[in-house]
């Protein structure tokens, strides 16, 4: 557990009851607010669900003590009052984000600290207007936060930025890897780097390449495994003898003609969308996407345990 | 195993004698040769190796059975002569490949298959004086190909079409998952996607945004997970409630804009190269790269044994 010892979680769907845990299992407290009752009333055993999950498979030792740490409040002053941190995870609209923003201003303490889960909308679109201001920036996961533990940092213009180490380190005491955005761009980092690879997917099945299937079998049975343990750039430091440097020289007039390819990007137009969404539901019919999001929790479960039990195998 | 029982390979650095493993794991008969007789004289020991370290975490049951497959022989006629399928993986360069392929050529039943690991230079390039060159294509793998099953096929424009689909399914027989590339690429489709992730990598870099590292921590703990057993195509398939339309209509034209700030691409500058192995050789000194190489292939090792672990629950 870190100096945080007090959470507060606003919105309480999908990613926002991903905190929750995180934080729980951390050691802290964590109260739990939703504007839907219904949401409120339902989160504690959607929890105790994902958290029997996580014992199965040995992400969590028991669940009782994780649950007993989460308790669900009547209001957003409850939730927040004594908070060390809270974490936003409200719906992504401009309009939704400046009020539930302004709505935490009044209620935390002035020494809090607000991390945003949006994906996409920089802090300094809706915090502009909160007297603590210098508290917000941005806190984005990969969902869910409770398995994947990637989250980027983003602070605002007028972010303090003494608390951007300090959400770090807090971060990292909760088992995330914390990442930091040193200042506000379009998609912050995570989804700019998805988006370059997507759109040379995109392209490359445009032009009739290769079919979906087999650009994602590309991705999924060789580009892809590196990359659930390293980097991009450990990864061409290590495939070069002499380092990343010697790769570079190498490789790099190869990746910049690559580039030079794609200087004149289309969006992915209708009918282009329409041939892909034609293929994978050739391959995964409407009706079983639900149950393939299942499987794919149930991997990216296993994928962490198996990760975390290896990483104990120390590297130089 | 497939229909191809005997396999040559040409060329025994790295990359052949992995391939040497996938063949003779599957049960076919493998003819090694090498034009180096210190690499015939060492192949079998480096492979034998492999094979243990393979063992060790369940990825073959025996290591006698599968090394009694492989054979050594000293002239590349003697490897060829009798070969349904020759792998050549030679070095990478025009005119090493020109050379090499006319002299399988010679030697090559006019049935047989011959499939070069070449990463980056097309068939095309190097088979034309070839006169069974409609049995030449491309079957690049990923390194080491006994552990990352992952292989591109590229057939050249005078490549019979029929033996495209044959390959295939003999390097699924052999436990490999192959791709077809539909005609030749500058990258073809694995280094073309990692291409456009590291441009804007670099990019970012550049620009400020993050330290190497945590663009590297962005990968490994969050976007590489699910790209490890999903790729592109079905992670945002899954992604958005309606399936891959439901996602582009959402997130289509953040990705088009992100490309329309990247239509000027520059080379990997010498300035930026260098400060990035800068960064780099802080985390990871020179002389600890060999050591980090063994940590990685191990990592790769143990995280491909989990994959076929899991692979067994099956999804729908």
């Amino acid at each position: 557990m870190g100096a945080f010892r007090s959470i507060a979680i606003v919105g309480a769907g999908l990613v926002g009851s991903g905190w929750a845990i995180v934080f729980a299992r951390s050691g802290a407290s964590v109260s739990v607010y939703d504007a839907d009752a219904a949401i409120r009333g339902s989160v504690l055993d959607r929890i105790e669900a994902s958290l029997e999950e996580m014992r199965a498979v040995g992400l969590v030792e028991a669940v009782a003590p994780v649950l007993a740490r989460i308790t669900v409040a009547d209001t957003l002053a409850d939730a927040v009052r004594d908070a060390d941190y809270v974490q936003e995870s409200v719906f992504e609209r401009t309009d939704v984000k400046t009020a539930i923003s302004l709505e935490i201003d009044a209620s935390m303490r002035p020494d809090a600290v607000v991390g945003s889960s949006s994906s996409g909308i920089p802090a300094s679109a809706f915090t502009e207007g909160c007297r603590n201001r210098a508290r917000f920036l941005i806190a984005h996961p990969v969902n869910p936060p409770h398995l994947v533990p990637l989250v980027e940092l983003v602070p605002a213009p007028w972010t303090d930025p003494a608390i951007v180490p300090v959400l770090r380190a807090e971060m990292e005491a909760a088992g995330q890897v914390a990442i930091v955005v040193n200042r506000e761009i379009e998609g912050f980092i995570l989804n700019r780097l998805q988006g370059a690879l997507l759109n040379e997917a995109w392209a490359l099945y445009e032009s009739g390449y290769a079919s979906a299937a087999d650009i994602d079998a590309t991705v999924a049975h060789g580009l892809g495994l590196r990359w659930s343990f390293m980097g991009p750039f450990e990864t061409i430091d290590l495939n070069a003898p002499g380092g990343v440097a010697d790769y570079a020289r190498r490789l790099g007039p190869l990746y910049h003609s690559v580039a030079l390819d794609r200087t004149a990007p289309r969006p992915w137009s209708d009918d282009l969308v329409a041939r892909v969404e034609t293929e994978r539901r050739a391959l995964l019919p409407q009706a079983d996407l639900a149950a393939r999001r299942a499987w794919r929790d149930a991997r990216l479960m296993r994928l962490v345990a198996h990760k975390r039990q290896t990483a104990k195998e120390a590297g130089p």
